[in-house]
């Protein structure tokens, strides 16, 4: 019922405005110099959540504001239709991107700082700079790729399957009061299950902007560790397709 | 008004998802290499009142969305109808212990982690392992009976007496606006009554996942504590009963 | 539009439910022996908005959900209907006395572990009692009458101001959204206005359980602080009937 | 479609009620002798967004609630309608600076207790005083113009292309859900963008507590730093306009 341009444009601008508020939520929190420095995952959570609010919400009238390939991979399956899917996830990774830059750029003053000395700011000769990888992309505590993929593909359901039951199959982000259900499900899945691996539950989320980490010029930014790149990937769409064949099972 | 099959899965569904993310949000503050260690009481409680949301609105289209005996309970004496009790009842014990299961398999490498020494990524010899109990079921801060079974009673009055005025009877869980304030209701509960006993407020909740927890092979698992058991059954029981008096004679 | 009866019980369940809930979570924050024990100002101000939210819906079918005489004034004031006035009130007092036993109830075991030595669970031979005053009724930080009076009285219009503007002079606790919105207002006003005087912003819920606070037989209770008593009465009073003045000029 | 005296009275009220928060909350977490001392961003960032909350559904109904000159811009751009702007803006600025006059005498006791010793309550007999600036206005954490302001682009970006996608041009605060959905944005804002600067994403925000500021008496207030004066009113508007011109072109 969207048109392809709308759609193309709608989640672009919505994943770039989750990607934004996300990716700086954890730069808040992660970089020296911010004045939201160490308040811990609290924060974290809603500021991913409420990214998830703005986004969906904005994009709503153009796209539906799916903003994550998981979610529109668990709508096909419980639809069947299927040849909107390639431009929802187009959107969704030049969205994410773009959201990484963004990010970015808002804490340049602060990414430009985390160097090895002579931190303005710092009265110690020596600073030890804070990795970057956990801004941009997920890092998972305890790196065991069978137990992260568990862990994304069960998150991911708990995201998706609630999703297609609130009936928002037609038209997410256009309800207030769904979306806004749909935002505190997130942060509730943030607070709950994003201990293991920071729950992406999200492909574009992760790989997007971990695509922007490798190229950004970010000093002292560290790996972009590509060796568990495909895990945030596969296991949301494992998760995603799950949620929509129970779906299609139990309702 | 919902057929019995639809119920079985609607509660199976919910309660399970509750207690994934009730569970889990224990499991991400307890446990080492969790990125939400020790995030304190904030995250609990968000945590478990966005996992009632989830659950409930997800469940809501198919058994209105209970998710707890004591619910069940205060609305089939409020309205005389207990002929579907039992299968709600069913549901929900069978959804906790599948919610228990599932957050145990989202903190898989967490809780193998949680050993006496070599614990992956301590840098120190010994580690001393983390209680795992608290993580699946209740544990009251002093152990006193009458004063416990009170606590519970109490809080789980003013879980059900709110519900039952919210005129929500009738499809729980199929009222955006209403569901998200039972969720903040449920917030509110574990901010404010949580302190002495880790407000159970629900027999399934509690008793789903301590069955779960004898039986899980964890490492260092600790005590299930049955002796402890009856008191986050009976006491949610009495006062979900004591709610639906209570409604039917003041409203 | 409302039956005497139904007022007043209302009023009483009300603002029981709120108390229940405001009083706990100032005991959960302040206790020991309790889980939430120093989680801090945002668990208080959620506590309190949360108590809000439940009492004000609960009550609203019967009463409209005032809960607060500082609101009932200002409304009457808007109106100019005063008849129902008194019942409001005394519904409030009898409703935020039972809320205060009901919340010591909850807490029954950590009140009665706050003695001078040998507390249970504590390793050290002597331990100092907690104040308890705080949990019941509102303690200035720097007192100063005129001072916090003028806080009482800013942050009273800062609440039924809002309130009256919403349109809520009828039914105040029967729109669900309008219900959360005023509950937020009221976690707002908690963290940004607290800090001085600890928000009373409504005679009730400061004179009720203090009057408790002076009866109930709690070990090492310390003061009831009588003498400033009436500053948490009569600038919730002069805000309420400023906001109703205001309400009328402007809108 | 609002009067003209109504939009007058309506921003004035609005915004000084979201001041009164948003102040109230800096000096809440910031001054000695405040029960909300210290405690943390995540009350900050709900503190003003809570004032959104509060402020905007009380104006909703006189003036549709803007508060804030890059939202009034954008929605000019967005519309084509100039002609009531400037009403908007002088509404905005009045009520930024008796917002501010209010959030002081709220914390009148705290701030006359900010002094070099002998602060009542203090042990120690020198106390160093509490900056006073950051409770009014913003601060950047590195001092860099062009970082700066593209932060404050960017962020008012993230406000006001919400705000106008919502469809709230007509009425923003009249609608429960959407200002509900509003205020949660803000909050996000907050916690995500807030790091660098302190998120002004508002000049009447920042210049009308800034006017205040230099000429309060306050006991050691410090600088009011005017040099960066510019820069949160020129990054919101720049903000705002460049808002209203992507959701003209994109929707």
């Amino acid at each position: 019922m969207y048109s392809n341009g709308d759609i193309f444009v709608g989640e672009i601008i919505g994943t770039a405005i989750l990607i934004l508020l996300g990716a700086g939520v954890c730069a808040a929190v992660t970089l020296s110099h911010s004045k939201a420095k160490a308040s811990g995952w609290v924060v974290i959570a809603f500021g991913w959540g409420f990214g998830v609010l703005a986004g969906a919400y904005t994009a709503g009238p153009l796209s539906g504001g799916h903003l994550n390939p998981a979610v529109t991979l668990g709508i096909a399956i419980d639809t069947g239709k299927w040849d909107k899917v390639w431009i929802y996830l187009l959107g969704q990774m030049v969205g994410a991107m773009l959201g990484a830059v963004l990010a970015y750029l808002v804490y340049l003053a602060q990414f430009n700082a985390n160097v090895t000395r002579g931190a303005k700011g710092d009265s110690e000769g020596v600073h030890v700079p804070t990795p970057t990888l956990g801004i941009f992309s997920t890092i998972p505590e305890i790196r065991n790729p069978v137990a992260n993929l568990i862990t994304e593909v069960i998150a991911t359901v708990a995201l998706v399957l609630p999703i297609l039951a609130f009936g928002l199959t037609k038209g997410l982000g256009e309800s207030g009061t769904q979306t806004l259900i749909v935002a505190f499900l997130v942060v509730g899945i943030g607070l709950s299950l994003g201990g293991p691996t920071g729950y992406a539950i999200n492909p574009a989320r992760d790989l997007g902007p971990r695509i922007v980490h490798t190229f950004l010029p970010i000093p002292n930014k560290g790996t972009s560790d590509w060796s568990y790149a495909w895990i945030p990937v596969a296991g949301p769409l494992i998760g995603g397709a799950l949620a929509g064949v129970i779906y299609n099972a139990a309702f």
